[in-house]
Formats: structure tokens, C-alpha cells, sequence
């Protein structure tokens, strides 16, 4: 039997696998995979994507899926895919006032091709600033409506004389498909803890290369340990991707227990998590937990629609128990970086992504130990003592660890009906989980608790 | 279709019907009504009650009911109609010392008949006052209890002389019939709204010509503009003619979905609401909601069975889904002036008037502009770009007007399970309940969402 | 017919049979039995404990059970009956260094017999001290580990010379049997209360002879005036002696319908109530009710399953409606003379003992008057007038008691719908118990209303 044990200090202890883990090592580990994948020009499909789901594979090899252009997908069908080779504007001195080369938000994301000379008026009809954030570069996109144009700095753009620009995008819009990967960690159990992630943005590091390293030495290590639940992570463009994944597993969804969409994990801003749209499932009850025993500040939001892939997952019609775990959330006013090129390397910190992955990695965890047990003697007390599971001398009353076990065992037996879970019981008891779980070991070994499916 | 759509700052904007109205002028026409009511002596029963009601008809044209003497009414019996002509007491040198003619409230409602010479001792039996406002003449009744008698203030009484005294009150007390009328604005369907006001009070502003006026007003505007819940409008003698209603309308009372008893509305207090029985019908959120949103004080009171014609339409029996929002409440502390000659025309204050009718209204649009609807595609987001329901560039974070619907349509999609109203859409996401009811308006349009019944 | 009328400030007037009790004379009496009880050595078996029952026998005649060594008890086993005669500790003058004469918290309880001269190492295995409150004997016990011990202060301890000693008890441990007693009053229902108190401590005074004297004069007051439930007191050692009266009386522990477990009720901390497992029963309300209209500050906590024969009471199997009603909780940081020589006689405080005499005597008298009636005329009002129930003349708003019973009958009519009890519509009226008891006895006896069982 495997003891996962938990303090509540927001650090691991006591279980012999994750002493071994390093998470230093790790978070370097996560620097290093964000530095190779930021240059890439990803998008909701093509070879950007492709690529960046390749690298992971290095590290934990991804079940690739390919959905063909034009497939149906609930009330979307795929569009066609897209692939950029260059891009860039020259003036009248045939200087590249904007070159792809040099930064891939410069592009609108999903840009027709175009090879044109064209006035000022035309181009301006196709540059995209942000007046809110002058210096950088927006990220932009037009996906679903044909069209073609470039990002630049809202003062780089009052700059620009009114004279002729030539125009260059070098793309392909073309049949193809769309490209998910998945990583599946099987359990003793069917049902699944599923960890989403969305690969499609470019070069935008806190959103949300971020949420993909994470997820990637996530499930590095839990490959190594986890067994309860099985572990499903998801690499997918954000929406689109979602949805077609939704439309190929739509017969296992019930299968899914909880889940956590992971993005925007490496700011400086606090932990941020936003609940299912149920509210108040394990997943929730969970995180509020490792949250509110964690020595960090916090918050708690309600579920909204606006957001990333939870809000395909939990759609009326699916409802799944699906939150999403962030430092700034993406759209918040405290991230004015957000979808700009502000979001890049440096914007990452590392004592941020670490403290986000512990977290991550506690909630599995907690997810994992937490169930329900039954008091094969709820007719008084059992007799502990000739178990061995009482103190020797009766009266006295001091505070140690043997007496908040004692005190743990009896909160067991007390609220073991086959409804409560070890969380609850902790919540109620205000004994830590780990002593909680270890009481309800001790109790399982001597057959006065049994597990409840 | 019709557009109800309501400012969250308390004015009604936008929609064509509204913009006519001229709430300064129907203030002026609500005060030049109570000048006209203000002097009649109005009883349970009887010609004042009646002259009332033919007034009102002048405006409003009543459907009216007569009860006749002696009917069953549940566990009541309706009394003997009364009338009076004139009343006064006379001193030993003739002088009129208290005149009915000069304020009605001289008179205990309900006295028989009475024309003697009595004693100091005999007329002090008779003679009703209230020493904790000893300037005021009170108003008394005695409906039930044959008696007869004066009210004078405090202060007269004290000084009357020790003498015999002339007390002639010119009144029947006669087999006859109890009187109510009923304004009736049919709506698309048979379900109703009450509005219920009582009219038995003689010259008394605040309790309750100023709910008579307002209903009388409110019933003029709605007979033009509402259209989908039927609108019932009572002016009914207290009690006995809410309980006399209740009788000949039993079978009828399941159509009630919501209602408010009107009175007290035109003194400067704060509003104030006082919650149905039940405590959360849809009127009781709709009133909360329309409170919230407006820029006065305001106070929201649990049910009691201590008031006004709620305690019949929330009896045990019936527990009709009825409120009723007014100013100071009748009875409370901060109304001195209740039941008393200094509830008189100078205690009504226009502005209030004026507010408690724009409240009024509000509560009633957004009652008949709420809704259940059903998301008809359940399954992740609909693609709302091919529809021209989402932005043509993506990644923009702007809080523009625009955005506010896009999130609006999201909100809408993402409760509206059928069960959830279009209020509870507005309350959780924080959007105003306008922008979400045009929200829903657009997504019916493309067949996203229907109505439920 | 009874009533039962209780001030809410915290005394019991009004109510004949009540105005007779004289509670300085109880808690003299209290006092009285208390010096009586205290020099006994008990345990959880053995002669003390029936001396102590015989004793009580003289005020409420107990029926005593004898339960033999080796009978099953769920999980448990009675175990040897244990006496005592004598215990001491001679040093190598022979002076008796302890003294089971002096104090018979010197012996560990349950404590094998031993006649023997040892060296200091091996005395030192056997002496149980209390590092945190080194000038008290500490109350220690081994009942079901065979062992051997003196209790003895830190102090004297670490001023004992390393030498030889002589240590003597001179205790039995047979085959015998352990012993509760019961008092029941027969009331008109077979419904229960159950007031349960452990006998089981020698001499400690709060914990737990306090509850034994507040049970017994409580029983002797209810004998002669409870009449609607069944009241049973129990007085058993604490833990087995609760697990075997259970075992006995599986088949009618239906039957209780909440109850108090009385421990702890005689030092001068603020009144404590721990709440049922279930949380919400009618023992939680009402205690709520009377400690929230007492004039004394008071402290209710969750239920826990740490703690004294609630733990029995309350266990899942059981799950009985019994909550626990001390001062100072046993084990309780602010109880520091807890299982020490410190809880004497002068650490009980006449006042404190009254103060918890008179709230369990309101707390069981609120139970008894307590109950949910049914409005028989529940269409309107009904006609209060002709029953003489209501004022003669109308108008009047003036704040005297006529004015609150008024008040109390239209709220008993409105809420009385055979779910919602006494207590329900005082706290929700905000009228007093007793005023609302009172309107519910004038309708009861009108035909209004009728008892709902």
C-alpha cells in the first residue's frame, strides 16, 4: 500500500518517491523546454504546433491526433490550416519596418497570403495596435474571418510617414487537419484526473508556454508515482482544440473526477483558482484546501464563461468538473502583459513556477488520497486499546503527536459513514489531511474502516 | 416583439413606449387626485367608499363588486353598511366644540347613531385620544363593537370643562353591502400580477391615498404597455374586503404569480420592501434586484403577519407570492404621523411620489420582461462568428460595450439550463439585466436559445 | 392543563409549582451532597461507585444494574470489579511518603495489588507526575493495561532520594460486576429526555461530582412537576458504564428525543454548550434559545468526538440527539485544575452551580412546553373579534403587552402549519417563548389551532 503524505506547509515530506524529487532541478528543467519552444510561430494548427508537440515528445511521448480540415466538431468544423514561411513591410527605402523574422506577433495569426505595394490609408485598414499598451506588439487574430494584416507598437505606428509600403505574407492557407497530443498515466482506477493545456499561442510566455511546461514535468513525474486515478494530459489549441478533443471522447467524459486547465503559472502575481462551473466539487473542495494550508496568498473565484478551454468542459452540456488553477488569470487587470510581446522571457519567474507546480503537484496528490471510508463498528467507540491504538495511562491530556492521533482516529470513526472524505473529515477536524489519512490507515490495517467505491 | 429595457441607475430608457412617459406629469396628476379624494369620509362600506371608486373611474374604469350585508366570507361575516351625515358635540353654550364637518377623523368609523344631552363622566367613555402625540386627532374604529364615540386631540380633551355636553352623530348602521372595484389589464397570458391597494382609510394621505393614487396611475400607464403577464389592479376596503375578494376569487388565485400591496408611498422615508411569506419568489428577487440597482437608501424586511392586506393574500391558506414595497411602513416608529390628522396633504411629498411610482413601474418591467430559456446547443460554445455574434480580430481585451455583450451572450449560454432566469443571469455574472436580456434576444434570433414555459 | 411560563431573562416566574422552588435551598443541598460524595474512591467498577449510588438513593431512589465481569458490550468487555482498601509509599525510615488515607488521587487507578520493597529506579517506572502542574496529584488511570502506580506532584517527586522504598496496595480485582443507576419519571409520552452524568471519579469535584449533584436535585424538582415526556437520569461510569446502559437499552434508544450530558456544570467559567452530532435537533434550538435569552455570556460549540459519554451517545451507529451542557469543558485549555487535586471543593462556586441548575431547569422546561400546532381556519384571518381576542377599538398602535399577545396569536395563526414549532415562531417573531406559548394555549382553546403529535 503507497502512503502519499502531505504537509501542510506547502512542502512534500515523508513519501519516498517525492523526497527524490529535486524541484529545483525541475524548475530549471521547465526554463529550459520555455526557452526552446518560445521562438516558434505556433497557431491553431500547422507545423508551429506540430513542432512544439515533437519537443514535448522528447520528454513524455504524446499520442498525436490529427482531425482533418472541414470535419464536423459539435456546431464548428475544423478550417483549414495554416502555415507561415515569412512576413514583413518594407517602406519606400526598402527597409523592413516590421519583420516576422524578428518577432512572430508581428503577423495577425492566421494572415492570408499577400505580395502587394499598397498606400498608407490600405495598410492602415491592416496594422493593429494597442493604444492602451504603446510600446509593444499585440497579439491578434482573425481565424474565422479571411483577412491578413500585421501587429506593431501603437508608436512605432505614429511614426509611419503616409507614404507607399510593399507588403509581403508568405503563407498558406490550405486543407490539412488540426493536431492534439495527449499523455496518459494509467491508475488503478478508470476514472481520470484530466490536466488541459492549449498550445496554439506564439511567442507569449506566461500565456501560456508557461501552463505547457508545467503540465509537461507534471506528468514527468507523476509517470513515476501517481496509481490511483489515471492522468490524462491535453496539448491542444485553445477552443477549436478543445472541442474536437470533447467531439472524440465524448463517450469517456464521464470518466472524468476533476480536473484543472493550466495557464498563465509563471507571473509574479498570487495563485488564482477559478472553481468548475458546478462549484463546489472535489476538485474544489481540494484546491480551496491545499490553498488555504499553504503559507501564500491566495484567491478564490467563482466560475465564469469567460476564460480558456474550461469553457468547453464545462458547457452546460458537459458540466465537467473541470477548474482552472493560474497567477494572474488571463484578462485580468493585474495582467497588463497579457497578449502583448511584455509576455515574454523575462516576464517568467522562477520561484513563481515552482510554487506553481508544488501546487499542482499537492492537489493531485490530495486528489489521490482523498476518499471515503466506512466504520465497520459505528455502535459506540471500538475498544482501541487492546489494538493498540490507545494510550496506556488514561487522564491525561497534553497535546502531542500520539494525542492528535488518537484525537484523529476518533474524528475518523465519528464522521466514517461512507459519505464524508478524508477532506472533509480534516476540514471538520481541523487535523492536517496527512494525519487524518494516516489515522484512517491505522484504522484500515486493524478492519474497523473499510474504502467505499 | 417587445423591448423592455431597463437603466440599472433607476430610469427607464430606451424603449419607445417608456420614453413618452412624463413622470413629472403624472406626479401632478397623482397630487391633483389625492386633492380630490383627500376630504371624503370613507368607511369599510358605505357612499364615501363608493364616491371613491366612481372617481377613480373617472381615470381607470372599475369593474365594481357589491357584497352584500350578511355574506360568508371564510370565517367572517360582512357587517352592515354604513353612512353618516354629520356629527358634532355641543357644549352648554352651544358652542360646537368638535364638528365632523371640519375633519372627518372627529368621528370613532363605524358610530351608531347617537342625539343626547350626557355628562362629563358618560362623554369621557366616548372620547378617544392618543397621549403620545396629544396635538393630533386620531383615527379610530369600531367595526365590530356597536359604540359610538368622538376623537379629538389630547390637548382639547384636557381642557374640556366638567359639564353636560350635546352629542349628536347623524349616521345608519343598515343592511346594505360592501364595495370593491377591480381594473384588469389583460396580457398575453392568464397569468397575473396584483396590485392591490386599500381604500377604506377617510382623510389619511400616506395610509393610503398615496397607494390609491399610484395604483390609479400605474394602471394608466400599463394599460398602454404591458403585454405578457395579465395585470390586476384592487382598491378594497382593509381586511374585510381583501378576505371578501379572496372569497369570490378562490378559484382564480393560482393565476397569481406575484404581487405587492401598495401603501404608505408617498412620505420622504426610504423605500422599504417587506418580502412575501414564502420570502423567494420571483417578486421578492425582482424587488431586491430593482433596489440594488437604484441609487436610494433602502431597507428589505422579512414577512410578518402584522400590516396590511398581505396578512389575507399570505395566509397559511392561500400564501400568495405578495410583497408589498412602501416608504415608511404603516405602524413602524419612524411614522409618527400614522393614523393620525397629521397624516395630512402636506405630509406627502412629491419627489417621493414620484420615486415610489418609477419603482413600481421598474418592478413590474423587469417582472414581465423576465424569462426561463434553454441553451439549444449545450455542447461547448456555438461558433457565434458565423452568426456575426463575436469580433471579427481576436486577443483584444477592451471593456467596450461591445465586449460586455459578447460576455453577456457567454453568461446566457452558460446558465440558461431552462431553470435559471434571465434575474439570476444578471445577478451572477454581474451584467446588467438589460444587456442581458438583449443578450438573450439576439441568441433567440439565431435559434441558440428558446424560451421555457 | 399545565403552563409552563418562562421569563426571557433567564428565571422561571409565573408558573405555580416553579414559584414554589426555592434554588438557594437546591444549591445549598447541592453543596451538601457534594461534601458527602467527594472522600469516595471511585472507579468505573467497585464499591465506591455503589456507595456513591446508595447515597443518591436516599434523595431519588435509584434502580441499580450489575452487570458482570466478561459480558459483551459491543465491541467492549466488562472487566474485573476493582476495590481498594489501602495504598502507601514508606521511604527507608518508614514514614509513609504517600498516603492512599490522604488522597486517593495517590493511586492509579485500578492499580493491581503489590507488597514490595523496590529501588528508586524501578519506584520511578511506576509514579505518574504532571510536568505542566507540578504542585497537583495528577488523576491517572490503567483500566485495562494490569499495571501498578502511585499520582504524586512533580514537587514531591523531585525531592525524592534515590534509595529504597516500600511500596503496598492493597487493592482486588475480580470477577465481579459494574454498576449504574437510573431514575425515571414517567410522563405522558414514552418520548425521553435523557439526562446522563458520570459517577466514575474518586475525589475530583468538578469533573465530575458537579454533574452528579446538579442531576440528582433536578430530578428531584422534576418529579413532581414534569408531565409531557418521559425523563431519565443516568448515572454510570464514564465510557464502559455508557457503552453497556446502551447495549441494554439498544431496542429503546428510539424513543429519546434529546438530551444533555452533565459534566463540568460548578466552576466559575462561562456557561459551554457542544452541540448534537447532528447538529440541529431540538436540544440544539432550545439551548440556543434559552442561553441567547439568558443575561450571561455563553460559548456553543460544534459537536467533536473528544470528550465524555457523547462520544457513546453520539457515535454513528447511535447518532442520538444528546448534546453536552458544561461550564469549563473537561480538558479544556481554560480548565487548568482539570484531572488534578486542584478540582476540589473549593474550586466549585456556589453561584455557578445555581446558574447551571436554573439553565438546565429552563432548558428541560422549554422541551417540555415546546411543540408544533396546526392552524384549523387557515384561508384569511379568522375572525378574532367575536372570540374576544382582539382589541374593541381599531387604529390604536401603542406597544403594551395586550398589543404584543395581538401580535403573538397573528403570528402563531401564520406560521402554524404543523411543521414549525413553539420555538420556531418565538425566535422568528422575536416575541418571547412564554408570549407565544400563551397565544397558542388562548387559540388552542378557541378551536383555532389544534397539537400536532
Amino acid at each position: 500500500m503507497k502512503f502519499f503524505i502531505i504537509e501542510t506547509r506547502g512542502k512534500l515530506v515523508n513519501y519516498k518517491e517525492f523526497e527524490k524529487i529535486d524541484f529545483n532541478q525541475i524548475t530549471d528543467n521547465m526554463v529550459s523546454l520555455l526557452g526552446k519552444l518560445y521562438p516558434i510561430c505556433r497557431s491553431i494548427t500547422g507545423n508551429g504546433l506540430r513542432d512544439t508537440l515533437k519537443i514535448i515528445s522528447d520528454i513524455i511521448p504524446l499520442k498525436i491526433s490529427e482531425i482533418p480540415t472541414g470535419t464536423d466538431v459539435f456546431d464548428w468544423k475544423i478550417p483549414q490550416e495554416w502555415n507561415i514561411q515569412d512576413a514583413y513591410i518594407k517602406n519606400k527605402k526598402g527597409e523592413k519596418i516590421v519583420d516576422f523574422q524578428k518577432s512572430n506577433l508581428h503577423i495577425l495569426n492566421y494572415s492570408r497570403p499577400i505580395n502587394k505595394i499598397i498606400n498608407y490609408d490600405e495598410l492602415k485598414s491592416h496594422i493593429f495596435t494597442d493604444k492602451n499598451n504603446p510600446k509593444n506588439i499585440p497579439y491578434r487574430t482573425s481565424y474565422y474571418n479571411k483577412n491578413w494584416g500585421f501587429c506593431m507598437s501603437e508608436e512605432q505606428f505614429r511614426n509611419l510617414p503616409k507614404e507607399d509600403y510593399e507588403v509581403v505574407i508568405n503563407s498558406t492557407l490550405d486543407d490539412g487537419s488540426l493536431t492534439y497530443g495527449e499523455y496518459f498515466i494509467k491508475g488503478q482506477k478508470e476514472d481520470e484526473i484530466l490536466i488541459s493545456t492549449y498550445v496554439c499561442h506564439p511567442s507569449l510566455c506566461n500565456d501560456n508556454l508557461s501552463g505547457v511546461i508545467l503540465s509537461v514535468y507534471l506528468a514527468n513525474v507523476l509517470k513515476k508515482i501517481s496509481n490511483k486515478y489515471s492522468i490524462r494530459f491535453l496539448f491542444a489549441p485553445e477552443t477549436i482544440g478543445a472541442i474536437a478533443w470533447l467531439k472524440n471522447n465524448e463517450k469517456n467524459l464521464d470518466k472524468i473526477k476533476g480536473g484543472l486547465v493550466a495557464t498563465c503559472v509563471g507571473d509574479s502575481g498570487k495563485i488564482s483558482y477559478k472553481k468548475t462551473r458546478i462549484g463546489n466539487t472535489e476538485i474544489d473542495r481540494i484546491v480551496k484546501y491545499v490553498l488555504d494550508n499553504s503559507t501564500n496568498e491566495f484567491k478564490i473565484n467563482e466560475f465564469s464563461p469567460i476564460g480558456s478551454d474550461e469553457r468547453q468542459f464545462c458547457s452546460p452540456g458537459f458540466n465537467l468538473p473541470i477548474g482552472s488553477l493560474t497567477r494572474s488569470p488571463p484578462g485580468s487587470k493585474k495582467f497588463k502583459e497579457y497578449h502583448s510581446s511584455s509576455d515574454n522571457l523575462s516576464f517568467i519567474k522562477k520561484e513563481s513556477l515552482k510554487d506553481s507546480f508544488e501546487k499542482y503537484l499537492e492537489i493531485i496528490t490530495v486528489f489521490e488520497e482523498n476518499g471515503k471510508f466506512e466504520n465497520l463498528n459505528p455502535k459506540c467507540e471500538p475498544f482501541l486499546s487492546k489494538r493498540s491504538l490507545y494510550r496506556e495511562i488514561g487522564g491525561q491530556n497534553n497535546d502531542n503527536h500520539d494525542r492528535i492521533m488518537e484525537f484523529a482516529r476518533k474524528w475518523v470513526l465519528s464522521l466514517s459513514d461512507g459519505e464524508t472524505s478524508v477532506l472533509e473529515i480534516a476540514n471538520k477536524s481541523k487535523i492536517a489531511f496527512k494525519d487524518i489519512k494516516n489515522a484512517v490507515n491505522s484504522l484500515v490495517n486493524v478492519n474497523l474502516l473499510k474504502e467505499v467505491e
